[in-house]
């Protein structure tokens, strides 16, 4: 397509160069490199191909957090709160998000500035905002893309929050180390409504707003939800999940997360089990990727999008059986 | 492939023949039929998907119930107790399993006559072992496709049992209405170790072995999941998750859960969230259908398959981007 041997030259030198200078800590290539990942013209595509190979070796070194919880809960009071811990520590952290909603909604809520603003105006911190895409898959691809060019230029804490809109906990817990989960403390009869699938995801869950009429409230959730993950097997044979109180608002309780989520870090590297995790992740990313551009490629079949949305409707009325109607748009798509 | 018209057209006659018997209640008919599902021919296939439009209008009237639990739980001894029961209330009921592991293991433990003796000899039960496969998509689809057929066949509750490998549970959530969730008394400080991600796809959690010596320590573990469960949002707006306790063996606690059953039943009916729950599920089936089969393609594609293991190895050890090596696969598979 882009047949031009100067310009993909041209482009594929201008991609190493970019590499060279985010490896070199430049923050505007930083934000530079990471739109381009963001993009989705096919010859920004291969430019941020090339970048990610330059920048790959560089990759590995940082220690990735999923944070999530439930609209209120102080998600970003909580991150800005744990990022100036952990700047406090000599860390360099970055600050991702993944929410799929935001094109809908006009802008993400998260990754927003202004809602961690003294982190933001901190050198040590790099906070951006979610990628805009049209599904899941398209957005967590560029932040798991995102993550690793964080990685490369130096960051060694990478924190991808997300709203818990469909399955985003879980795309994001597909991407990072760590998933913390924050909980609001529960009125006495009141029920948490923690989302289904997201207490399973979690290795730390962490009660916020722990202080004054709520820290009863706050002690008896934490509780609570000890007793629901005594329940479960551990997702590690390194670490059993736990729970801990905080107030970011206050600051208290955040010193003891920090020692807990050096803790796990500790416990999983030295079982072998970070890397094993990650090596899970980048082959499962892989099929995913298979799998989302192979059905991409299908609805952009211009014989095959009528035929299928023809069978879906067929199918959901119990009109026709999924393996025939399947078979049916295949042959459509493979055969011709 | 297969150009002999007469040939076809007999094996369609075969077919539909074979619907006609199913539809009139002929028991080796449908054991005929589930064994057709089960094959690979495809000629076999293609008999089967003629065989499953004849019979589609005539699904539906069931209500489908898949139950799990942890080796030793005591499965078949409870699905037969369960059984006779709904049997004693004038029901007629298929018990079909999912066991993927069973080509490995020489057989599967599940869906075995001499496991539920008695219910195998009554004449208003129709048991059947899991389909061979080698993969849980294909065993899944084949135990799907059966369920349909016993449903056209007359059978009024259909039971889909599962031991609990890999992803099994889910699997068997997605083709059922409620899914039960059956579990051991847990001894004082020991863990239940619930394994991650069932508890929140149970509708019903039944505690086994509630009696004598473990009477109480039943009752505890009765009591701390329903407050696990508490915590966690409801799957469905018309109904909360139970709890409840019963013995197999002494045939206690039968009747109270067939009566949760029936008003399970009735609540979600009454709401339309049965319906709403098969359309979403024959939906999400077509679409796992597309991607598995899209992906066998890729898979059994001559120049494809040994540049999938390479980037695969690539991907695992951090040296390749997924999204880079998703897209050279797929240059190589679509491109030509």
């Amino acid at each position: 397509m882009n047949d031009q041997p100067d310009n993909n030259s041209a482009s594929i030198a201008a991609a190493r160069a970019l590499a060279t200078q985010v490896l070199a800590g430049d923050r505007r290539a930083l934000a530079r490199a990471i739109t381009l990942i963001e993009s989705t013209r096919t010859d920004h595509r291969r430019q941020a191909e090339t970048l990610l190979e330059e920048l790959l070796p560089a990759t590995g070194r940082s220690l990735r957090i999923g944070i999530s919880g439930p609209p209120g809960v102080g998600k970003s009071t909580f991150i800005e709160a744990f990022g100036r811990h952990a700047i406090e520590q000599g860390k360099r952290l970055a600050v991702l998000a993944v929410d799929p909603t935001s094109r809908l909604s006009g802008g993400s809520i998260l990754g927003d500035k202004t809602r961690m603003e003294e982190l933001s105006r901190l050198e040590q911190a790099f906070i951006r905002p979610t990628p805009a895409g049209l599904t899941l898959g398209g957005v967590a691809r560029r932040t798991r893309e995102a993550l690793l060019v964080c990685e490369a230029a130096g960051f060694d804490l990478i924190v991808v929050e997300t709203v818990g809109v469909g399955q985003s906990e879980t795309a994001v817990a597909e991407m990072v180390d760590l998933f913390l989960l924050l909980l609001l403390p529960g009125g006495g009869d009141d029920l948490q409504g923690i989302k289904r699938g997201i207490m399973e995801l979690a290795d730390l869950i962490v009660v916020n707003k722990a202080d004054g009429d709520l820290a009863a409230a706050a002690e008896r959730s934490a509780a609570d939800v000890a007793n629901a993950l005594r329940l479960m097997q551990p997702l590690h044979q390194a670490w059993r999940p736990e729970v801990l109180r905080c107030s970011a608002l206050k600051n208290t309780g955040i010193g003891a997360i920090w020692d807990r989520v050096q803790a796990f870090a500790a416990a999983l590297t030295a079982a072998g089990e970070i890397d094993a995790r990650r090596r899970a992740q980048a082959k499962a990313w892989l099929w995913h990727e298979l799998s989302d551009n192979l059905l991409d490629a299908l609805r952009a079949h211009p014989h095959v999008a009528q035929k299928i949305a023809d069978v879906e409707a067929s199918v959901a009325a119990g009109k026709m059986a999924p393996a025939s109607a399947a078979r049916a748009v295949l042959a459509a798509f493979l055969g011709g």
